[in-house]
């Protein structure tokens, strides 16, 4: 997608030396659109444990390019494992990471060392490449969604809640859940979107309203406290949420506070939809609340916040009371009756084992292990 | 209640010159105590809108200092009903703004005017009095719910989650969901607060957590969005919270975000609890959702955070992106069937009419009206 008309993606290989690896610092923006240099498999952990990357898509791809970096140097057998375990630990909650890493196992080990880094490159792109390719769809299969609601109420906005950050640079290019929303409104349809805070790192505000507003999606910023209240009062037609792992039986694990949505949105009718890859999905797990590690992340987090001073400069202030202490688990699960449905790559479905195997029914057989 | 070891009350009249009104500015809290002298009804007002003083029950206190204030100067019939008039248009949402202007009102309205001023201060102490002691009784019927828990998990903490700021500077002292945990810690109970920041204006993680700190009650502060993944994973024993306005039908409205924890309360078994004194209740109100008036404040406030620098400077920073707009509902209802009951000065009831007239027979004439 654009900033101030020119396309970025959000992870790429440096085209001047052609190895290292570029991502935007996600830590300064809105503030300041800066560009990493990565070149070694340490700097891709710090970038995606300190959130300079983020999102559940883009961590996987990120970490497939931190491992082809590492194998530039030593492509061992015993490396390219090290290094994959080494970044499969960065993170606990997202799949996308496990399967971004685990695609690139596969691909590499029957590769001889001398040729593995190069071989790494390719994968990595490949998984960039079908990521970019994979979000677009899915904004396809969510804009009947968005089609059907705005032929109900014409001349209106179609007034769509999200939380957190599922835009272009949770991922690769386009997005999950705002896939849908920037297809929409490239489409014509008016779409209006209520953005939800998603204290503690304001990934909605920062992030989310950022994207928004340089594609020129109109938008407004609310309290996380505020969506329940706006859905009592018919303000919400629509709560299109990304996620980092679905289980097989639809449980939807994504940034905490999604479940209280979830929940408002049940409470009120209002359609409650979750866009996702394939590479998000666990089939492994089927109890989410049981079954997904929820990262508890620093109190810090909770106890301060960043933003710009109106001198422009951006600082770090404590928010909460001199010497009380903080807990800030960074994910919670929304029970799969909770959600009207999924929609992936493939298309939509039911929030279910059944919804699952129908779209992707080569996972039959891992569903059944 | 103490700080670092003083008694305070959050209004009361200057002892030296007799007649100013002190209250301390609670939007310098946690980082500084500061006091201020208001000696006009206009700094009153200013005090309220600015929510120098917030918190329903302490907005009718200072309300009715704010009328007595005028009276000094000119204690016409005009000018009592042009002040009360004034004050009680300061903020729309509390019922007990104009349930204390009333009593004012009908107390001072039969008294000649050159008797009136002092009539006013004598009324406001009274209403100041009376709210101590109806706080006192609030927690003295909470505490029972918290003994009853602790007995159930001996040698545990009884798990206490709290949305906004129902202390004692949310009154004229004890608080009123606060002072159900103040009384249970004071009687040796081992409790643990979990306190909600409260976005947009942190009186959770700035005010609460401040107080509770003051008082040695175990806390932690957590991100709005945290207290439905909380429950889930039974850390939550109960929810106990304030409010400012509880309906005929007992729908409850509340600061901002209430609901969305009433939802999961409901959803996990989690009991939730409402504190109010009966001057709370508007008796000719039934439907909460349709009839109770929702403060729209100030976009700002969800754009911005206020903190403090390393240097010990409090700062307001811009958290949002440059350029979005924002919204600010400062309320919202939650129904009286997610409502496991309510907590008053004469006792416990369901939230219902039959639940309210029980305790508040009084007030079924009015309920028919």
């Amino acid at each position: 997608m654009n900033i101030d008309g020119v396309a970025y993606r959000s992870v790429w290989v440096d085209q001047d030396d052609g190895w290292s690896v570029r991502i935007l610092d996600q830590t300064r923006l809105p503030w300041t659109v800066e560009i990493l240099r990565l070149t070694h498999e340490d700097e891709v952990a710090h970038a995606i444990r300190s959130m300079q990357v983020r999102g559940a898509p883009l961590i996987g791809a990120v970490a497939a390019y931190g491992l082809a970096l590492a194998l530039r140097r030593d492509a061992s057998d015993a490396a390219l494992e090290r290094v994959a375990a080494m970044l499969g630990d960065t993170r606990p909650t997202a799949v996308n990471l496990r399967w971004a890493l685990d695609r690139m196992l596969k691909a590499l080990r029957p590769v001889a060392a001398a040729a593995r880094a190069e071989a790494a490159y390719e994968a990595a792109g490949a998984i960039a490449e079908d990521d970019v390719e994979t979000c677009r769809s899915i904004g396809q299969h969510g804009l009947p969604l968005i089609q059907a609601i705005a032929a109900r109420k014409p001349g209106k906005p179609v007034n769509i809640l999200t939380h957190c950050n599922t835009g272009w640079i949770a991922t690769v290019d386009y997005g999950t859940a705002l896939s849908v929303i920037y297809q929409a409104h490239d489409a014509g349809i008016p779409v209006h979107v209520w953005v939800d805070e998603t204290r503690p790192r304001n990934q909605g505000s920062a992030l989310t309203a950022w994207e928004l507003g340089r594609h020129g999606v109109p938008h407004t910023v609310i309290a996380d406290n505020a969506g329940g209240h706006l859905m009592q009062h018919g303000e919400v037609d629509i709560v299109l949420v990304g996620t980092d792992r679905v289980t097989r039986q639809g449980d939807v694990a994504n940034k905490i506070g999604t479940y209280l949505k979830a929940l408002a949105a049940w409470d009120n009718d209002v359609p409650f939809w979750v866009a996702l890859p394939h590479s998000t999905l666990d089939m492994r797990v089927r109890d989410g609340l049981r079954e997904i590690p929820i990262e508890e992340r620093a109190a810090d987090e909770v106890l301060n916040t960043t933003g710009r001073l109106p001198s422009g400069e951006v600082v770090t202030v404590r928010t909460a009371a001199p010497g009380s202490a903080g807990a800030n688990p960074a994910f919670d699960v929304t029970p799969a009756r909770l959600v009207s449905g999924l929609i992936t790559e493939r298309g939509r479905c039911d929030a279910s084992e059944a919804g699952l195997l129908g779209l992707y029914p080569e996972f039959a057989a891992l569903a059944a292990e």
